[in-house]
């Protein structure tokens, strides 16, 4: 019996990372590249193509062992044709991926959007293995999610559950990119935590930030954990808006594991302890006595496994 | 053949309403009793099993004809077991009522708490029929609600899910009932509606509200049909909170319907309008160009005919 294969593919606006498994799950090769998207849809997919025959000659793969690929792409997916209807990233407009992809290797493949797959991946290999009812949420320039119900991604209606980042929690907050208004992505994104910290400095003479030539939100964290008053009470906002929303859900779909990722979620207990705090208070009790808020741990292999997960189960999951 | 039922019974906080249909769900007979739970779970639950035999009588219908007993209940509900953990309404704590029931009639019989099951009676039998991720909310002197998923109660890790009435709206808001403060329950439910509008009648000395002894969500809602300005504005606000809580559900779960019921929804339109303005100005467009929302159809039969669907399904919904 020959072995078989997984090869799960991540597709960012900055990078491609491809990543091939055996049956297990275990990674045996992975190949990154840039997407250099303003090259149009069919050089990055031909390049997508040529990661997928790298990381099969690293691994001594045929195509034939290839049991199916599985894809994560940013942007809203049309995942019963495998198709990227829009992706603002990547300036793409129905490109037809999964039809691309089996063109080319005749290998089964699945698509999913970028948020739902980082939670699969965690649900399936990191920080969220166990967990029936999961909700994963990543915090960096943008505020996303992933919902695993039931141990499978609910994506809803239209395919486009899991958008918690335009979660309302201040009706009268500031404007969002989606055009609403208090959403928590544009109070609790990375960009906000700087543009928050920025916007006080003045009141904050002796702040650390002020020494920084540049301020983003890695700076904030930097500042505040060297003591920086400012620097800590812009956190602690932060994580107060990020915890109310994160108990709204808790209230709404009663889940056992919270998995906070992104590169924001890098700041570690500093976000993570007044996020719990919210949650606890906020909360219905007996559910956030039943609930875990814990970090993800997959990092930047999380959208190669999810990917991988994603083909495990012949999308259906 | 002998003909088969099924059997749906309500038992709520002041009336317990039973019902029995037959396999089409056509409602053959029905019977409502006041609880007068100040008599304890052992009177109130021999009561419940006499609605059941006059139900079967009524219908001509032998025990042994009845395929299934579905039961709703208010409060927390261990669904695996049957049993009520606690109910405020009813002051139950730990009542084993699938047990109970069982051991009378010697028929199967399933429990699930009163939100879910409405939602699931509007799914199956009223508004939402044909619905596959549908949103049940009710307003009235709380708010709660009833998610359906996939055509399917979602119950979450501990079977409490939907408890969208503790939705956080505006984090700095009038402290809830639950502990917590902002919940949509605490700006938007029935006696929300009513205090706002008794705190601004000091500025509204012409208002019509002026004339009535008491005011009740019920009063602001009439004054508000024949024009009355502050009554008009308070159900305004309530709508606003309301549509911005619906507005993140629908960003979570991207669901295709909406139903509103509970006795502030009777106010219909007058409430409903600028409900569907306010998601429409929140949610991200396409997932509420995708989405309908509409009064609940079932009214008070809304507890049998749900508790009927769950007998249908011999719970596994």
């Amino acid at each position: 019996m020959t072995n078989k294969y997984y090869i799960g593919l991540d597709l960012g606006g900055t990078k491609i990372a491809t990543g091939i498994t055996d049956t297990n799950g275990k990674l045996l090769a992975t190949v990154k590249i840039p997407t250099q998207a303003q090259d149009g849809y069919e050089m990055v997919t031909r390049r997508m193509g040529d990661t997928i025959e790298e990381v099969m000659q690293k691994s001594g793969a045929n195509a034939s062992d290839i049991i199916a690929i599985g894809v994560c792409a940013p942007g809203a997916i049309d995942i019963t044709n495998g198709i990227v209807r829009g992706s603002p990233n990547l300036k793409w407009h129905n490109v037809p991926l999964k039809k691309i992809i089996e063109e080319r290797f005749h290998i089964p493949t699945y698509l999913d959007n970028d948020a739902n797959i980082a939670g699969l991946g965690e649900n399936r290999f990191g920080a969220g293995k166990g967990s029936k009812h999961m909700l994963y949420m990543t915090v960096s320039t943008g505020i996303g999610g992933g919902i695993i119900l039931d141990g499978k991604i609910y994506r809803g209606a239209t395919f486009g559950a899991g958008e918690i980042g335009h979660i309302t929690i201040n009706m009268n907050g500031p404007r969002c990119g989606c055009g609403n208004y208090g959403c928590v992505e544009a109070l609790a994104s990375g960009p906000a935590i700087a543009r928050t910290a920025k916007e006080a400095l003045i009141n904050y003479p002796d702040s650390l930030l002020n020494s920084y030539p540049e301020i983003t939100a890695k700076e904030v964290a930097e500042a505040a954990r060297k003591g920086d008053q400012l620097s800590i009470e812009v956190i602690n906002k932060a994580a107060g808006y990020i915890g109310a929303t994160l108990a709204n859900l808790v209230n709404t779909l009663n889940p056992d594991l919270i998995v906070i990722g992104g590169g924001v979620s890098q700041m570690g207990d500093l976000l993570l302890i007044p996020i719990r705090d919210e949650v606890r208070k906020r909360a219905i009790k007996s559910f956030s006595e039943n609930l875990k808020i814990v970090p993800a741990e997959l990092g930047g292999d999380v959208g190669v496994m999810g990917a991988i997960a994603l083909a495990q189960c012949s999308g259906e999951v």
